[in-house]
């Protein structure tokens, strides 16, 4: 299937000269939702991982299918304040803006093997700072999985520390 | 198993006097997590679903690994201002503070069967305006799932018109 396809742009959202990538016609599309977790899960079969973790919000959408077929449990990193727990916190650069991060301090065991998917891989910023976190509380991070990748915005590039996966490309 | 065993309280989160039911202890646990998106998918079973609609953003963990089980597309309905088509919106009240919500308007067909997913049914705010949106869009409401019920806050009176299910109950 083209998961491409499934993909609704839309231009200047949420602010002009953003040609936002709407990923809401693919996940009620329900072969190309169940496509799309289904090739997450196959590259991250046989990685030994113990853990999903997703960012707020749409991370989750796909964080947590691929977790209930994987079999292991999820984890979220969230926006400040939504973690009722002990958390720590960190704040990074969006392709937009500025935004901060938080994940349950005790949301896991050192040297448990974590892998983070997410929608969306822009800049980097908001995957960079989620494996920051788990990297502080003593995580491995085995691999970043991400449904779209922008690939002139060189996401890539900042995150090649790590495993990198993206279904879907566009240049911008 | 228990579920309720796996979610964690916490008092006075986010505001004194709340007793804040932690779920990210049951989702980081893969069997709970699993034996929950199950019974939901138990209950869902049979009922003719095309699509599952959850809300922003726990609603999106549960109903995301729901609707891949069930073989359906998941809608998301968010806070205002993340959706980048064109949407219908609606203002309601929460257990503390007021909310809005937002879904693409043309999310689903007239006639086609939801049901929605959510972490929680306190006062029944967010699924009842969760509801009004379906309902103005010509969706049919064919059940609402939680994880958690708090029994005293008299949600599932203010739902009596619709079927309800909840997976563990507590009373405040």
């Amino acid at each position: 299937m083209d998961l491409k396809s499934k993909i609704r742009v839309i231009e200047d959202f949420p602010i002009e000269g953003i040609s936002f990538k709407d990923i809401t016609t693919l996940i009620k599309d329900k072969d190309a939702f169940k496509e799309a977790v289904d090739k997450f899960v196959e590259d991250l079969k046989g990685k030994n991982i113990d853990y999903i973790v997703g960012p707020e919000a749409r991370g989750f959408l796909f964080g947590a299918a691929v977790a209930y077929v994987l079999g292991v449990g999820f984890i979220p990193v969230r926006k400040p304040g939504k973690l009722p727990g002990e958390t720590s916190i960190d704040e990074y650069q969006l392709e937009y803006g500025t935004n901060s991060l938080e994940i349950h301090t005790d949301a896991f065991e050192k040297g448990e093997r974590i892998a983070i998917v997410d929608d969306l891989l822009a800049t980097g910023g908001t995957m960079l700072s989620a494996a920051k976190l788990i990297e502080s509380l003593g995580g491995e991070i085995v691999a970043m999985e991400f449904l779209i990748e922008l690939e002139s915005l060189n996401g890539r590039e900042k995150l090649k520390n790590y495993y990198t996966n993206s279904l879907v490309k566009y240049d911008r």
